[in-house]
């Protein structure tokens, strides 16, 4: 099948519906959906929150029996099986929709390619592809839970322009602007977990919180405290869900501090790496079973080098401060003590911003 | 009196002629002109290199009878002294010009306004400061000598999106990629003196000369020895000229480096600080008065820092590579262990620019 720019039109604005989700419905995928009768738009939807009704939904009942003849645009392929609510595919054939368009395929493989065969199986046309790798970006960690069994990693660091995250007395406060620390929150309100440092927390007491940005959820707090030396009045624990990742519990006072924090309702899980340390690999796997999609790093040097080291780091939010706090500051990434240039991690950078006087340079690992 | 249009054009074709001379130019400063009668060109020139015409007596050659009546552009107010070539404020009322538009006046306090005074004397209209700033652009390094006795400073750093310049163990090919090294050697191009530390020569032992492009000259090799601890073999003593700056030489180990480096035609100026070390600022000093106009400095973070303190550098070239080489790696600049955020060193990002992978951020002390 040849998609037309009207399919193209279209399918844009499916996946814009779908955008309108981004802080609000995971554990499901963002997804969107317009149908189409006689080249207007007869309905639009969007999947907002688990446990409400699907994108197709909305844009059928919006649609009414103009759905009848009409081609529905969806982000992903529709449902065919019995979750928190009725299959689309179902409601799609029971509407009498007759050609559906479908950016991706369902990345789960346990039901990847049956909501297209059910369509098909009762007489609708599909295609499926239009655009598949823009509905893949508005999901990365959907798809990689589906597919890798873990979340999709983003690492943000806040540095000066030589590299340091703080003084050497640990002072931070603040390195970038107002309008970068805005744009963090935003990336904060589409991440299920925030991922902390136990360091980070003794030294900065961060909330690790969505603030300045319009979100109805705070994400689950995630810190990684090898040894447990979590304060109980820490910010982090404060409001909301939290899960604390230990190495070991095997003192007395170790025990009594899980107890306490179980008792405040924290999640505790000991994930030991053979090391005394936390298994950073595992974590994320354990936060992938509890159904986090995208989980954003906001770290010391200490946290940040281990986890880059797991390869399992999508992407780095790098934002420079046009200051110099000079050597004696503490550095973006403990790293091993390389001996040749091409044990430098490689990174892409996909894009550079500026946010009032600071640069934010979006980058993968290569 | 009023500008139009056609001025501001034909200003600038003198601001590109003067451009020419970009690589060559010094210790002179870079002036263009152009003549126009009747709304067309009749003459163009740049002053290429000290002891030849300039750019006037070009612009003026080419134009012939037809200077009679006829606007020059000149990017820098005409000189009306007798140098190594004759005024060119004479030259221009002998040819009849019978109006000058001038960028800038002569920066030189001793002759400043000198050559509009006389053109106006023997009747020629005269405009002075359209594109004013371009022109002064075009110039930094000779209007600072002029006006405060000290060559315009730019410092370049390549390193990591960590703010590293090497590894621990030294290594430092290469961070940056081709295109970005291509881009620092028309820096070095334009640049009167190259100055590092003797930290870089044993380390790195470059030879700091221009190359990848066209260029006639090299750069005087400035280098901050303070113990004399430089190598007789360093390539940077080999192609031309080079200067040692030094602190003391009290042994006779000292005294026969002296003298065995001056017999291989060195400069050598001792300039202590009091405190063991060279002192920059004097430094810079000596080398505004060798008629140097712009320097450029590639050293390590020992240097660096301490240069920066000065507050006489005037612009950073920072490249960054993306890699991350890790915190046991080299910083970009030793800086005292600031305690409190308004301590450390704040920057205007000027430009932002890629290069290849690499990204190379331009930027003042604020």
């Amino acid at each position: 099948m040849q998609w037309t720019t009207q399919d193209i039109e279209w399918m844009s604005q499916a996946l814009r519906q779908a955008a309108l989700g981004l802080y609000s419905t995971s554990p499901n995928p963002h997804v969107g959906c317009v149908i189409v009768k006689d080249g207007q738009l007869v309905g639009a939807g969007a999947h907002l929150k688990a446990g409400e009704p699907h994108a197709e939904v909305h844009a059928l009942r919006q649609a009414g029996s103009q759905a009848r003849g009409a081609t529905a645009y969806v982000t992903l392929e529709p449902c065919s099986h019995y979750g928190r609510t009725p299959p689309c595919a179902h409601a799609l054939v029971e509407a009498g929709v007759s050609r559906v368009l479908v950016a991706m395929q369902d990345p789960n493989p346990l039901v990847a390619g049956k909501g297209i065969a059910y369509l098909q199986a009762h007489g609708v046309e599909v295609s499926a592809g239009l655009l598949e790798s823009q509905a893949q970006a508005l999901n990365p960690g959907f798809v990689l839970r589906m597919t890798q069994q873990r979340p999709y990693v983003r690492l943000k660091v806040a540095a000066s322009l030589d590299g340091r995250t703080a003084l050497a007395n640990g002072v931070s406060q603040w390195i970038t602007s107002a309008a970068a620390r805005r744009d963090v929150h935003h990336w904060r309100a589409r991440s299920c977990a925030m991922l902390t440092g136990i360091g980070t927390v003794l030294h900065d007491d961060p909330s690790l919180t969505v603030r300045d940005v319009a979100s109805t959820r705070q994400p689950l707090r995630v810190i990684v405290d090898s040894q447990l030396r979590m304060p109980l009045t820490a910010k982090v624990l404060q409001q909301g869900h939290a899960l604390i990742a230990y190495a070991a519990a095997s003192t007395p006072a170790a025990q009594e501090k899980l107890a306490r924090l179980q008792a405040l309702g924290v999640q505790t899980v000991a994930l030991p790496n053979g090391a005394g340390q936390v298994d950073i690999t595992a974590l994320l796997h354990t936060l992938a079973q509890q159904q986090i999609n995208e989980v954003m790093v906001e770290a010391g040097a200490v946290l940040n080098g281990p986890m880059l080291q797991t390869g399992l780091v999508d992407e780095l939010l790098l934002y420079y401060a046009p200051k110099l706090m000079g050597s004696a500051g503490l550095g973006m990434f403990a790293l091993p003590d390389y001996t040749a240039m091409s044990q430098s991690l490689a990174l892409n950078i996909v894009d550079v911003r500026h946010f009032e006087q600071d640069i934010r340079i979006q980058a993968s690992l290569r």
